[in-house]
């Protein structure tokens, strides 16, 4: 550092008051120490043309806040958490907070580097997007009695402050839906995964199929691991139009999972809705611009970027406040990709 | 926070051996004391038993190095950052750094309140891909010595380290491209910014048509502003098809310029290419899922995000090596959306 740091004591000097007057301005106690109105403009004033910097590392060892929460998503170059970061960051700033952001890319170990690297930070509380196998982290912050709310992903067992989506009945609205419209043999491609959310959603597809007596066939749910969605899919497809009930209606249970599906349904030269019929989960402009523009569960993601904010401040600021667990609910967006099935003459 | 936290104390106690020691080996100087190799195990694996929680923050004040990388992206919702951001994280991580990341939104404000809360948090450097009008903040690192490395976009009359993009050849690629593919009449949509990276965009476009001797029109060229860029685009593009050379290919400055350019293509009626051809900065989802494939320009996010982060490293280590200035090329490819017209019979 070339320059000489600006300290109270510059300020003070130059506002001739005492270093203590000016420590209390600069940290917002001016009502406690009644210091004159005029003064703690003045006061403010010079720091600002002075340029001086607060030493936050200094001040956090000392009052244990610093006004940042850590916000830890499971893959940044999802959309969806990438849209959602940006809800938490415009609402967190509204409220004087800074977010800083880590990516666990669906890995409890990086998830678990993160955790560490922001408390050593002082981040005053975290909003945590899990990824799978990561409770150990969720007790581990609970034992510390550190601030935080799960974001679209929760542990049912493990009692937390939590906003995310209600998957089962959003899942179950999409295979409803599928089935009034005409549609009969219905698959659904999901990630193999123990996550809760996502097990919600097998469970609402499965459930819309056994409400409307449909039976429901081995080969229409393909689960695929995060790491080979590529090959999996395709097996996937191919085993579901194979099949002796070739499916005539698709159910993708998140964004990536459909983006690439659907790159592997136009490389087979089908037709949506006519060969196979599309609802997914996740929003995106990709499925705006394809030619048969796609169905979609749209997730309320500034209701949960916003509540999640609100819970943890709330928090902040009374840790023995009630615990909050909040399950939105999902608007089916109907689009042509799901068009009800010609009738049959 | 519950539990007593575990101290170097603790672990001398029942090592049976003294703190200093502990704090050696602890800090990775065990061959710097001459300390036995099978003492400096026993220590570490007592500590790992006891769980023990490095203070980094009182750490940091004494050594200055935190292995934390400062990142700050223009945007996290626009996908070519999200997914930079992903590369810069994964190559971090190789070297032993973790990120933190925090999004300007595209305002020089929102980057100063970044750059002072990652200072504060004691990063070892930043990663920067700047906000208009931001010069004073590059300045002021460069003043107070900080190690950075601008990504994506620099300032000329800045002498920094920064790795970013050619936009002036790949600009003029897009426009040579559509010309030998027969398109005469060329339309470009830009932001309305002083951003190097932009004006080189514009200025490529340019002289792709001055090369090729196609008189420019002012009308095919519209910059609009960051945030409102609907209405700017639906103006521009009228403009540029009621003109007397209305125009019949299209060129967008970026990947958010494009996405809501297509929107109203497609709601005006208009197919691509027959009625407009279509080329694009920024590569997305959304371009291969279209009806008709956009040509694109494709960056080399992945060097890009490497070579940055590769320079900062450098840069730490010995933080008086030569400035690096890398300028990297980017590539068109050709697809459905620009393919030639078919001749005139």
């Amino acid at each position: 550092m070339n320059k000489k740091k600006v300290s109270l004591k510059d300020i003070a000097e130059k506002a001739q008051v005492s270093t203590a007057l000016v420590s209390y301005v600069l940290n917002g106690k001016e009502k406690e120490s009644r210091v004159g109105h005029e003064i703690a403009v003045k006061i403010k004033q010079i720091a600002k043309e002075l340029n001086y910097q607060p030493n936050y590392l200094a001040k956090s060892l000392r009052s244990g806040k610093t006004q940042t929460i850590g916000l830890i998503i499971a893959d940044i170059s999802n959309p969806f958490f990438a849209n959602i970061a940006r809800i938490v960051e415009d609402e967190a700033k509204k409220n004087g907070y800074t977010v800083i952001i880590g990516s666990s890319d669906e890995t409890a170990e990086k998830s678990w580097d993160l955790i560490t690297v922001f408390l050593n930070r002082q981040v005053d509380g975290f909003i945590i997007v899990s990824s799978e196998n990561s409770e150990e982290q969720i007790h581990y912050l609970i034992e510390r009695n550190v601030p935080f709310v799960l974001l679209d992903r929760h542990f049912p067992e493990i009692p937390t402050d939590f906003v995310s989506l209600n998957s089962f009945k959003a899942a179950y609205d999409a295979g409803s839906h599928l089935i009034r419209g005409g549609y009969k043999n219905i698959g659904l491609i999901a990630y193999q995964s123990q996550l809760f959310h996502m097990q919600e959603r097998i469970r609402g597809y499965r459930f819309s199929l056994e409400d409307h007596r449909i039976p429901f066939r081995p080969e229409w749910l393909k689960e695929v691991g995060f790491n080979t969605i590529e090959e999996e899919i395709k097996v996937g497809i191919d085993d579901m139009l194979a099949s002796e009930y070739a499916v005539d209606a698709l159910i993708f249970a998140t964004y990536r999972l459909a983006i690439t599906g659907l790159k592997y349904i136009n490389s087979l030269g089908l037709k949506v809705p006519e060969d196979l019929a599309i609802v997914s989960f996740g929003q995106a402009e990709a499925f705006d611009l394809y030619y048969c523009p796609i169905t979609y569960v749209l997730q309320p993601m500034h209701e949960l970027g916003k509540t999640a904010v609100e819970i943890l401040i709330q928090k902040l600021k009374k840790p023995d406040s009630e615990k909050k667990q909040i399950l939105m609910e999902a608007k089916l967006m109907a689009r042509d990709s799901s068009r009800p099935k010609a009738p049959v003459r």
